[in-house]
């Protein structure tokens, strides 16, 4: 007996590495993962059934490297460089939350993960505790990690870190798991990064962490310590465990080989990298050398949204025009850093991918509208016709979180509710206030 | 007595090129045009209304270069460069068309332009009375050209063009306007220009062309001709008329100059630009030379969308990325690119923006979805958060062509059915026969 069938979808099926479109297939669901994929299974066999005709069946989005709180803050600053966005505006507006603010936050970001088709996401932020209620009750999977900068309570942070992996990791079933957050070298002393990284390694998890978005980052580094950010981290043991780097846009040859050689994967947050100006990872260098490149949406204060479809089209657009080459990134790999490579960068097996055997982690996008038709090329219409609006239906852990537009566990009038009452609280900024502080640095530091 | 009166609208206003949000304000139409913007308007005094609570009221967005009978063509030629993409894909699927088939494609491509909430276009194809006729029922705006290719038959073309302005040329109210379209300096010959020049003069309209679409272009210009494909159209006298360039991504001091003297605008088509990696006008050296610079989608076979919010976020993004400055392209100029710069390009006057005495295009665009909440700042909610897909109504010269996302003017399930009935015989693909070739160019040559 079937838990659920999903019915006629056109299947972007990912088995053993290979993407293949199966048009007029069905999909079985037992007990959270897929028991098979196939043209016709007969309905009679399960509890529940979805049709999906005119949809493509995609394996759940991963969003790799998310602030999904940061909501709260979409369109607070715009058109600025990332120091005034920084100290002039996130960092003040950051002292204002509340752990109720961050709650509320999350599940308007999640709300708008699951409607876009994201189904599992890698976040970094504070009262941590917060998110956790709100992606397990959201339904959603997540990696989640508290994030530390260095200050007067270094302890008491790695502290609160641990007991937050102590009390949450593998809760829900295993949809959650919880790494250590360190912000980055240039907001972490060494010091506290070893600390990290020993207590990473103390509690059997991995690191994520921001590094080298900038060029003035990677400069003042090299003037401060001698060595790029990538180095830092990794002298500090931080490469000696799982780990997961976002941005990382300014890389050394050596840079790239430390990345590939221990293993890290990057993050890359096209929209957010573009939109502040400060540079964009070398994907095609980094893939050729072996480093698992996946995507990211980054907060909603710089991104404005938590589209990961967008960001896969960006991000394919871009290495498209920037090698002058249109065959760079085919429509294939677009779509793999979308799914499978965020899968390898959270290093969580049996997730994005569509095969049997998998976690049940899907989506269903229309594709009967105008914009989407005809449907010549499936994987080209989900990457470069689509919208997120036209996921219809979403499926987590064998759960149906979304069907046919409908949260069916985030209550969203009410959470646009909560987040519209703390608007106006929220954005009262004190710009010398700050929940840390972005150096001064300049590219020739 | 007003035609139409909208309600509670957060106004986009622009007015003496100023961009001012008004919340909460109504919006009076008569006689095609815009008659009052304000707080409060007596609904005693319309014949009908709509309520707009909840949403923008926008300038209908303008789509300056565009192929729309290509949404028959989404998704046929992926991740190949222009070359192949020409004569591998286009040019010989194109000889597949007939009539009919552009009149559905086009009707196909207007669909998803009114949708997205673009109420302008200005198109570039072939058998254009059949596209004349889309535009016409649709209720579309639309500046239309005719495609000129040097052949056999140079002055049947013309004189194909020349009847077609006498017919369409301010046909439907005015709502058809029609130029001349030479296809560019690469596949007509400077005799050909100069006698499209002529004609254009004679007929007092303007010239639609594409130029300097790649730097192999610009090359073998200079070999042939010693000049830029810029100056070989202005020594045609193409520039002697109202001018319209799509592309125009190479282009030298000279050529910039040139443009800015002879009043040319350009239409910049970024999503197709990154995709065939062919490069991005230096938008912002442009404008600052004075050259009007609008977006356009291109065709779908190129671009897979006609959406142009997606052109507008795509362009700021990729100049602050490329000039490393996120102030380079703030909100206010991104949203004047995809109107009031897009009618300056046409030159049409009275469209793209929103303010008492223009013609009544515009659309609204819904804001209380998850993710465009909290609503901090509605131009960068438009810009970088919000889908076309939000759009759910739009009036164009008066008329609701699409209402809470059904469309009043086209019968889209019929389009959708021709269009799904024409595909298989549209794909055959005999690569030997081709509309047009496209010159084995090298950017050395």
């Amino acid at each position: 007996m079937y838990d659920l069938l999903i019915q006629h979808a056109t299947v972007l099926q990912v088995a053993n590495g290979i993407l293949s479109v199966l048009p007029q297939h069905d999909i079985a669901i037992v007990d959270r993962r897929i028991a098979a994929i196939a043209p016709e299974i007969s309905p009679g066999l399960a509890r529940e059934t979805l049709t999906a005709d005119g949809q493509l069946a995609i394996p759940g989005l991963i969003n790799s490297h998310a602030h999904t709180a940061m909501s709260l803050f979409r369109g607070v600053a715009e058109d600025v460089p990332i120091e005034e966005w920084f100290n002039g505006y996130i960092w003040p507006l950051e002292t204002n939350l509340t752990p109720e603010d961050v709650y509320w936050g999350t599940l308007l970001g999640l709300a708008e993960m699951i409607e876009g088709g994201v189904t599992c996401v890698a976040d970094h932020y504070f009262m941590m505790d917060a998110i956790a209620s709100a992606v397990q009750e959201s339904g959603m999977r997540a990696l989640l990690a508290w994030t530390l900068f260095s200050g007067a309570d270094d302890q008491q942070q790695i502290n609160t870190a641990r007991q937050f992996v102590e009390q949450w990791h593998g809760a829900a079933n295993d949809r959650i798991r919880v790494w250590m957050g360190p912000h980055s070298p240039y907001t972490c002393t060494p010091s506290l990064l070893q600390r990290v990284a020993q207590t990473a390694r103390e509690l059997g998890v991995g690191i994520h962490i921001h590094l080298s978005e900038t060029a003035a980052q990677v400069a003042q580094s090299i003037a401060t310590y001698g060595r790029s950010p990538v180095l830092v981290a990794r002298d500090a043991g931080l490469f000696d465990v799982p780990a997961l780097a976002a941005h990382v846009a300014h890389v050394s040859a050596e840079d790239i080989e430390t990345l590939a050689t221990h293993g890290v994967a990057v993050a890359v947050t096209p929209k957010t990298e573009m939109k502040l100006g400060i540079g964009v990872a070398p994907t095609l260098s980094l893939r050729s050398a072996g480093v698992t490149v996946a995507l990211g949406s980054d907060g909603a204060a710089s991104n404005n949204t938590y589209d990961i479809l967008e960001a896969a089209r960006l991000l394919a657009l871009l290495e498209k025009l920037r090698n002058n080459d249109a065959r760079c990134m085919p429509i294939d790999t677009a779509f793999e850093l979308a799914t499978v490579a965020g899968a390898r960068a959270l290093q969580w097996d049996g997730i994005g991918v569509l095969q049997v055997g998998a976690r049940a982690d899907l989506a269903l996008v229309q594709c009967t509208t105008a914009h989407t038709q005809p449907l010549h090329n499936p994987v080209a219409t989900l990457l470069y016709s689509a919208q997120s609006t036209d996921v219809t239906t979403v499926i987590i852990d064998g759960r149906i979180v979304m069907r046919d537009r409908v949260l069916l566990t985030i209550d969203k009038p009410r959470v646009l509710r909560e987040v519209a009452a703390r608007v106006e609280r929220l954005t009262q900024r004190q710009t010398e206030r700050r929940i840390a502080v972005y150096p001064e640095l300049t590219a020739d530091t």
